[in-house]
């Protein structure tokens, strides 16, 4: 997908709503239980109740990886449903990957071909020659860490270096990799206040915004410093959404959750 | 496995081998193709020539994940196998996984518990609460991504902070986590300079050292400044013993490459 097609999406559903597929079985319905594949029958029923609400789902694979060969298979058939039932949704393997260069090259194949997602998130540590393998897939797209919306994120990611915080260099270092236009970036809500200058070094790039809602950042903050002229935020919420209800109506709990976002963010596009 | 099974084992077989299984089906000798699994038949035949001459396997994760099911079924094949026949032989997740807390929990269960692998590696960028969580399985072990092999370690990690560069700072930190006993670090060979002030923070901890042979790392520069009071070192080969042959001998040819390297480390053990 372009991300000319992502920004048509945003103002078609007058939302940047971007939805966790975070499965836990432990959390899900029990009536699901007996279906014979229960994360994909959770994630069929998220997906048919609210993907006019969302513009974008992303799976965090450890979610699947965490129940083996069942759990990449649920993935699999998540992502295929996805692109043959919406492919006007944008799609984000929340897989945090990074190698050196061969091996991201085989981690691109993985998220791009086999599994046809539109990103993947990747961690930046080990510099360029893990990244830039990611965005020789033409429109496809690499969703970098840069300031992530954890309490651990100020071990290092905010530690000064010579010039700036270590983000800050993530953000100005990756701008000079080839291909960066097909670079967007992590940036937890959590530190809102940081956006600001975020925007200053990256005005033009979409942001995905993770911890809105149950990780406590603020969907106004946000907009404040984050919105840019193609709207250029994706803000997920997961937890919030997908685990409103523990009963048998939980799609429709889910639905209304979404909407009650979509509403307030209808007036930012 | 505990550290002092593997510093055992090392004294044992005079090895401090780990030979990476990075399949590449591009790569395996042809008549392999023809089998139900390549991916599998390639392995177990290397394992089965080699196990005397290392101490550790290492699958990355992502030469897996690029073949779909299909790759994640050879991956659990690979390490059921190598548990069943060589319970001594430690076993090493090269999946460079973080996130957060919650969700590093998950990974930890998909790689210690699910697929059962004795250690996996882990990205630092998001700090300790997505480190953390690893490090709560008993006789488990998390190899923390330090100063990796490649061109773009000098991206972030060699780079200046306040105090330190870096990746000293992630050896600094992480020492300080919960349970850091647990910990490991990956340092690239192909800086064995870096070795000597490496030991001066982390004297006692393993090293996973990637990069010796293809990437062109040295395995006598890594002893003299890598080596502690137990060895304290894991020197990783990839393709240079895998890739030896792609004749129906790969195996014997792979095993004469390993014995090569067994031969050079018995003169440190």
């Amino acid at each position: 997908m372009t991300t000319a097609q992502l920004v048509s999406e945003i103002k078609k559903k007058q939302s940047f709503l971007c939805i966790g597929l975070d499965v836990d079985l432990n959390k899900i319905p029990e009536h699901l239980l007996k279906e014979e594949d229960p994360i994909f029958a959770f994630n069929k029923a998220i997906i048919d109740a609210t993907h006019h609400l969302c513009v974008a789902y992303k799976p965090n694979t450890a979610f699947y990886e965490a129940y083996g060969l069942k759990g990449w298979k649920a993935l699999e058939k998540t992502i295929v449903y996805l692109n043959e039932n919406y492919p006007e949704i944008f799609t984000i393997a929340d897989a945090k990957r990074g190698d050196i260069g061969n091996t991201s090259t085989m981690y691109a194949k993985a998220f791009f071909e086999d599994l046809a997602f539109d990103s993947v998130t990747v961690a930046p540590y080990m510099g360029k020659d893990s990244v830039e393998p990611f965005l020789e897939f033409k429109d496809k797209h690499t969703i970098l860490l840069a300031l992530t919306s954890n309490q651990g994120a100020f071990d290092f990611q905010t530690k000064q270096l010579e010039e700036n915080e270590l983000y800050k260099e993530v953000l100005k270092i990756s701008k000079t990799y080839k291909n960066s236009e097909n670079l967007m970036y992590v940036v937890g809500a959590t530190k809102a206040e940081y956006l600001a200058e975020i925007r200053q070094i990256i005005p033009e790039s979409f942001l995905l915004v993770p911890g809105v809602g149950a990780q406590g950042g603020n969907l106004q903050e946000v907009c404040k410093y984050g919105l840019n002229n193609q709207i250029g935020l994706l803000i997920n919420s997961s937890r919030g959404i997908i685990y409103a209800s523990k009963n048998e109506d939980f799609a429709q709990q889910a639905a209304k959750k979404a909407q009650e976002i979509q509403n307030e963010m209808s007036a930012f596009v």
